[in-house]
């Protein structure tokens, strides 16, 4: 019988028993590695790994097929030089990430908005302050850079909770989810900048979304523009974005990604003001609903795979998703 | 030609038009004590007030018809010796908050369910740890206690965030409203707090809602449920809820009224364990969309008092909203 290796440590007896009767129903059995590491003496038996892999341990997966990463951002997992082969497919779990990290999004823009930083200070000092200013999702003009499962989940939160408009920035023009009012593609970014109150970014980690909120396009936001940034530090110019905020060039920022990742103690975006730092935790696997997602769309991969079917969630290596 | 005293602070230029034109349709003329107090020896030409005219201050208007509190709580208006006559009668801006509010509470239980203030802490530690448990308004079940405008406009952003069941509870059974997915009365309330993971309160001050959440129904809801309260502290006992947080009955609580306010240095409510307290800013009037309404809905009622028409908003005193 052909062999998964699932590198996992959330698996619940659940999932366990989702994953083995969908594995049994095509022709695979299921060998389990909590502790997340595949040994290198056990490696060669897999035709298929699901989890988190360390990217150095896939090489000597000799016979491996098909490695679906537990994460939607596989940036980690673009090395060719780490598999054993470029035939390889490589697949995430994008669409199991959506509620999670939108929750996240909706979160971090209400309390900048409400200024809760401040108001949690006041707390904190047996204070009792009522009189700071303060702003609403309802009403405002949003942008989302990125329009994939995350940025259209937020997207869809945003309108419901009266945004007034939402506008999509994405690679290509496409047709949009209707959760946005308008599309736009990456060339006309520039021009919606000026009018952005909350800018979401929730990009992959590739070469083209690298400083793309770059030094210039940060001056072209108004003065009390928020950033939220949940898909990779890389996407930001840092640098630009830490000076803007101590400047009061820009209201505030939330990130829940940074460069490098863990921040290094002495690094000046821990004192940047105004901003919200969280250290990567928006897609944080303990939220049951996103493990159970997780588990349902490689299951729901597992069957194309058997099926000589096309994977949902295959990433164009050369892309980066 | 017949006055308006407008008691607020807030107004706007744009603001002043609206009250001025829609004043002078109705017959009225209008003067602006931004200052937040009607001085007495003019109080008696004024037949309308509306704004925060302190309760003390009302007696000597001697030929006031109608006040229109700018708030949507109006219990430091209940005592029926602060009016000149029994026949004023007391509207209050419910329907002017519900925006405001909503995005408050749709805040503090993200940040409750996502171990926000824990992840703050870590921060401000310059600390990189992720592994905190989270939870999600998706797939919650929700029990909103009040069903006013601020109550139904929650319930309507949870049931759009995905919560399994949102239960509106309100003294009397009424049809609700459709965000609602099931209506109860305060008689059937004990029996679906063993349900409840998030408990929204949103009552007003009254005589029928004082410790609404007793000791008793504290001990009734499950341990791992969160409290919210925007309406008044009154509504809970506060011994009873800091005694269930700091011995982990609940989750948590997030307040943003409590009895005293404003909370003395040495209250035990500032140290509770797993409590989110803010100081009554909930329904902050900065939030212009708020300051918009709030004149919009007493130029409805200027237009219903002058045509003879039956306020809207008009409050039973011997109720209390």
């Amino acid at each position: 019988m052909k062999k998964i290796a699932a590198v996992e440590s959330f698996f619940s007896p659940e999932h366990r028993v989702t994953l083995e009767k969908t594995a049994a129903e095509c022709g695979f059995s299921v060998d389990y590695y909590p502790e997340g590491h595949l040994p290198a003496d056990r490696a060669a038996e897999y035709e298929v790994i699901y989890g988190l892999c360390p990217p150095d341990e896939l090489k000597a997966a000799a016979n491996l097929k098909w490695f679906c990463c537990s994460f939607a951002g596989v940036d980690a997992y673009m090395n060719e030089d780490i598999y054993p082969s470029k035939d390889v497919m490589l697949s995430n779990s994008s669409g199991a990430y959506g509620i999670t990290i939108s929750e996240h999004i909706l979160m971090v823009t209400l309390m900048m908005l409400r200024q809760m930083p401040k108001f949690e200070e006041i707390v904190r000092a047996r204070e009792w302050e009522k009189g700071l200013s303060m702003r609403s999702i309802c009403g405002s003009s949003i942008t989302v850079l990125g329009t994939g499962d995350i940025g259209t989940n937020f997207a869809r939160r945003a309108k419901a909770l009266g945004a007034k408009v939402v506008r999509g920035v994405r690679r290509t023009k496409k047709a949009g989810d209707p959760a946005y009012d308008e599309m736009y593609t990456l060339e006309e970014l520039d021009s919606i900048l000026p009018e952005t109150e909350i800018l979401v970014m929730a990009l992959p980690g590739t070469r083209d979304t690298a400083h793309i909120l770059s030094r210039r396009r940060i001056g072209l936001l108004p003065q009390d523009a928020y950033v939220v940034n949940v898909g990779r530090g890389s996407a930001i110019d840092q640098e630009a974005l830490v000076e803007a905020l101590n400047e009061g060039r820009l209201a505030g920022a939330a990130l829940d990604v940074c460069v490098p990742e863990p921040l290094p103690k002495e690094h000046p975006l821990w004192s940047a003001k105004n901003l919200l730092l969280t250290p990567h935790i928006s897609g944080n696997m303990s939220l049951g609903i996103t493990r159970d997602l997780d588990v349902a769309l490689f299951c729901e991969d597992l069957r194309n795979y058997a099926a000589g079917r096309k994977l949902q969630r295959l990433v164009d290596r050369t892309l980066g998703y």
